[in-house]
């Protein structure tokens, strides 16, 4: 067990159980005698708020990306503090989440070229997680346990959280990620994801 | 004498003389029977006051640029409005902006990645103008006519604007903006730039 600082990233679509596990794992590692800090993004921070205000009024997918870094730089910044305090990071979304999300909205107009510049535009701002569970699960399901979103019907909603759960594989495979189904209980799910942070911490 | 919509952008340090140019141009327009719009960066929106308070605040250089490039996305949907609707849109400051002036500050940690980053984040968020005029002149003359800022010394500043002109006069060369001296009466000045404007209006 180590006791320097350790950076773990949960990504995956909305419903898929980020928000649960991550509050285990916070729970698991204090009991392991570390310090964790939970975070999230969007943050809490003014730049979070411009996040969320850009999200409600509806504008360009690649005006909220280039927000979501922003308020991620910072949040970087954050972080790296924390890690040099020798805590334990456990961050619900970082840089994936604007790759998947925005490049699924932006690659009908932008081609395969959406992702490579939201790829870009973060390579210079994000710290290299030291793991990234991906959780993954039909996103029908997933589209149940948050319930339903205003502005797209049900049907449009569950395409585009496929398609963001595609480009969320595909990062995972490019980039060494760790995939866990969140299907199946609660304690299984955890399990999987403890066991992927266990060699980190 | 086209009534097209066109788009020309005015570049240069602070003081250089940008805004005054600006007017006068709006007001030349108007005598040709041009429908000219004014306009700036950062805006007068929510996101150009973001903007302002990044500065305000002295964030990271990388968080400033990505909050200039995300209002410049919302700016250039308006200016495609407004040049669709036929007017000449003149704009105080573009990307170029952001490439110079963040580049300058960024590239002590970011080497020449700094530019590149910066080109690469605006190249899908932009669009390209009919015009770019870069006034140009002696950093120290332009902080004479600005007055001093409150955080740097007036050598470590001079010393900064003069590397953000360079980074300008290199895009400029590379982009075949029209480079503009402003030494000299303001009205030469601003013949030189009426003649570089009239091909496109």
């Amino acid at each position: 067990m180590s006791m320097e600082g350790a950076f773990i990233v949960l990504e995956g679509i909305d419903g898929v159980g980020k928000t649960t596990i991550s509050k285990r794992l916070g729970a698991w590692l204090e009991g392991r005698g570390r310090k964790a800090v939970l975070t999230a993004e969007p943050t809490e921070g003014w730049l979070g708020m411009a996040v969320r205000r850009a999200n409600r009024e509806d504008l360009d997918p690649r005006t909220e990306a280039l927000l979501f870094t922003a308020d991620r730089c910072q949040h970087t910044l954050a972080i790296e503090r924390l890690l040099a305090e020798g805590n334990v990071v456990v961050s619900d979304r970082y840089y994936g989440s604007t790759v998947a999300y925005q490049g699924a909205a932006l690659e009908r107009g932008m081609g395969e070229g959406a992702v490579e510049w939201l790829l870009a535009m973060n390579r210079p701002v994000v710290r290299r997680p030291d793991l990234t569970v991906l959780l993954t699960c039909d996103p029908g399901a997933a589209m149940r346990r948050v319930g339903a979103r205003g502005d797209r019907s049900k049907f449009e909603r569950e395409g585009y959280l496929g398609r963001v759960q595609e480009i969320y594989l595909m990062l995972a495979g490019d980039l060494g990620w760790t995939v866990v189904s969140s299907d199946g209980p609660l304690d299984e799910v955890f399990e999987r994801v403890r066991r992927a942070v266990q060699a980190y911490v």
